[in-house]
C-alpha cells in the first residue's frame, strides 16, 4: 500500500502547479483507500508477482477521487472528509478540469499495466459510474424514488468500482473465469454494503445519534433507502414533512431531528443497516470460493470494517 | 463518416434517458466532425482494411464532446454551436456528469479496438487536454501572459487532440515509426492553425467585422493571440483598457468596439492569421512524408478549410 500512496503522489504531479495542488489535497487527506486495496489483496491472493496490482491500484484510486471532486461540484458540497471541499478553495472549474486529468491519468496508468481486459472492466466501470450519477440526479428531490431505483443508483456509482477494483485483482493473475466472478461478487457486495452503511451514517447511524457531519444528504434533497423506507411506511402527513424537506429545499431548523425522529421509528435505519448486513454476508460467501489464508482473512477484515462503521 | 455518426449516436445511448438527450443535441447539433475526419483519412491513407479507425473516429469525437460540455461549464458559456449551450437547458450537474459518461464510453470504445499503442495515445491526450485547459485557467484574466504561456495553452487543449486523431491512423495501420510522426506532425499543426483561426474569429476575423457570435473570448476575460499581441504593441493606455476589460470583468458597453479598433491598429488580427498560415504551411510540409493521392489531398484540403474560415 505504501507503493501505491507513492505511485499516487507521483502521478498526481504536473507542471501545472494547480493540479498536484488540488489532486494532493484531496488524497492526502487520507480517505480509507478501500478500492486500491481490494486490487492489491486480490491479486495478491494470487500470487501476482508483478507491478501491476499498484498501478491499477493507483489509477482505481485515482478514477475515485476524480468522481469526488465532479460530485462535490455536482452536489454544491462545502466539505469532504473533514477539510473544506476543493471547489470551496480553487472553484468549481478547477475541481472539474483537476478531475479531469486525473481520469485521464488513470487511463494512462491502465495503459501501462497493458492488460486490455483490465483496461475494459476499469473502462466500462467508468462510463457507469458516470451513469450512476446522472441517475442520482433524476432522483434527487423526487420521494417517489423506490427501493429498486434507490439500489440502480448505488450499484452505478458505488458498486461498479468496487467490482471492478476487486476483478481487475484475478484478471492480472491471469485467473479463469470463476475466480474472475468471485473477486467481482465480492467487490459488488462489498459495496453495496459500503454505500448502505454511508447512507444510515449520514443520519447518525442505527442509532441515531445526531452526531457531526450528519444531515448531508438530507439537506441536499438527496433520496437514500433510510428515506425511502420512511416515505414508504410513513403517514399521508409524514410524507408532506419529506416532501416539503426533500423536495422543496424548505429545509427549516429542526427538521432534521424530526426527519431522525421519523426514520427511528420507522426502523428505517436498523432496517438499512440489516440490509447492509445482508450483502456483507453475500460478500463473505463470496470469499468462500477464493484461495484460503492471510489475504482473504484481511478481505473479509474488510467487510467487517464497512459494517463496524455504523454499529 | 456515415459510419462514425452512426456509431457516435449508438454509442451516446443509455438507458439513463437525460445521457442520450444531452449528447445527441450536441453531436447532433452538427460540428466540423474534423477530428474523427483526421482518423479515418489517416488510416485510410495506408489502405487501412479493419473497423478499428471507424471507432477510434468515434472515440474521438466522444472526448472531444466531453471536453466541450466541461468547457461551457468551466466558461460560463450560453451558446454552443449556435444553440443554447447544454449547461443552459440541462444544467452544470448534468453537463458535468453526461461529459464524464462520455469520456468512459470513448475509453470503452478504444479498448475495443485493442490496440495498446492507440490507447497509450489517446489517454495520453486526455490528460495533457485536461492539464491546458487547468493552464488556460490560470491565464484567464491575466494580460501579462505572453506569446510562449498562449502556445503551450493551445498546444495542451487543442493540437494534442488533433494530433493524437492523426496518429491513431498509421498506428492501427501498422505503420512504422516516420509514418507516425509524420502523420501527428501534420495533426499538431493543423491544430495550432485551426486554434488560431478560432480566436482571430472571436475578434471577427482578420477584416474583423463585427459580426455574430463575437466577443465571447472578450467578455470572458480570455487572453487569446491577438489580445497578446495588441497588449504587447500597446502604450500604457492600452494596457489599462486591457486590464480593465479582461482583468477587472469590467465590460461596457463599446468595449468590445474599441477592442476591434485597437486589435487592428496592432495589426493583431492579421499577424495571428499569418501565424495560422505559417502552421498550416507545416501542416502541408508534413503531408508530402505521407502517401500521395485522394487521401492526401482530402488532408491538404482540410488545412485550407481551416485557414479559409477567417479570411
Amino acid at each position: 500500500m505504501a507503493d501505491v500512496n507513492e505511485l499516487i503522489l507521483s502521478k498526481a504531479g504536473s507542471n501545472v502547479e494547480l493540479i498536484p495542488e488540488i489532486a494532493k489535497h484531496l488524497i492526502a487527506s487520507g480517505g480509507k483507500r478501500l478500492r486500491p486495496m481490494l486490487t492489491l489483496a486480490l491479486a495478491d491472493i494470487f500470487d501476482y508477482q508483478g507491478n501491476g496490482d499498484v498501478t491499477l491500484a493507483a489509477s482505481v484510486e485515482f478514477m475515485h477521487t476524480a468522481t469526488l471532486l465532479h460530485d462535490d461540484v455536482v452536489d454544491e458540497s462545502d466539505m469532504r472528509r473533514g477539510k473544506l471541499a476543493a471547489r470551496k478553495l480553487w472553484g468549481n472549474q478547477a475541481s472539474v478540469l483537476v478531475g479531469d486529468y486525473l481520469l485521464g491519468q488513470a487511463f494512462k496508468m491502465m495503459v501501462d499495466v497493458g492488460s486490455l481486459e483490465a483496461l475494459r472492466i476499469l473502462s466500462t466501470a467508468s462510463a457507469i459510474i458516470a451513469e450512476g450519477e446522472v441517475l442520482q440526479l433524476g432522483a434527487a428531490k423526487n420521494i417517489a424514488t423506490t427501493e429498486a431505483d434507490y439500489l440502480r443508483v448505488i450499484e452505478a456509482k458505488t458498486a461498479a468500482l468496487f467490482a471492478a477494483a476487486a476483478e481487475v485483482g484475478p484478471v492480472i493473475a491471469g485467473q479463469d473465469d470463476s475466480m474472475k466472478l468471485a473477486a467481482r461478487t465480492y467487490g459488488m457486495e462489498l459495496g453495496y454494503a459500503f454505500q448502505l452503511v454511508d447512507d444510515a451514517l449520514d443520519y447518525g447511524g442505527s442509532t441515531a445519534d445526531l452526531g457531526k457531519d450528519v444531515g448531508d444528504d438530507f439537506r441536499e434533497g438527496k433520496i437514500t433507502l433510510p428515506v425511502v423506507l420512511a416515505v414508504a411506511r410513513g403517514t399521508d402527513e409524514d410524507r408532506a414533512f419529506w416532501k416539503r424537506c426533500l423536495e422543496g429545499d424548505d429545509v427549516e431548523d429542526g427538521d432534521l431531528e424530526q426527519a431522525i425522529d421519523l426514520l427511528k421509528k420507522h426502523d428505517a435505519l436498523s432496517d438499512t443497516v440489516i440490509r447492509a448486513r445482508d450483502y456483507g454476508d453475500k460478500a463473505l460467501k463470496a470469499l468462500e470460493a477464493l484461495p484460503q489464508g492471510r489475504h482473504n482473512e484481511a478481505l473479509a477484515d474488510a467487510v467487517a470494517f464497512c459494517i463496524a462503521r455504523v454499529s
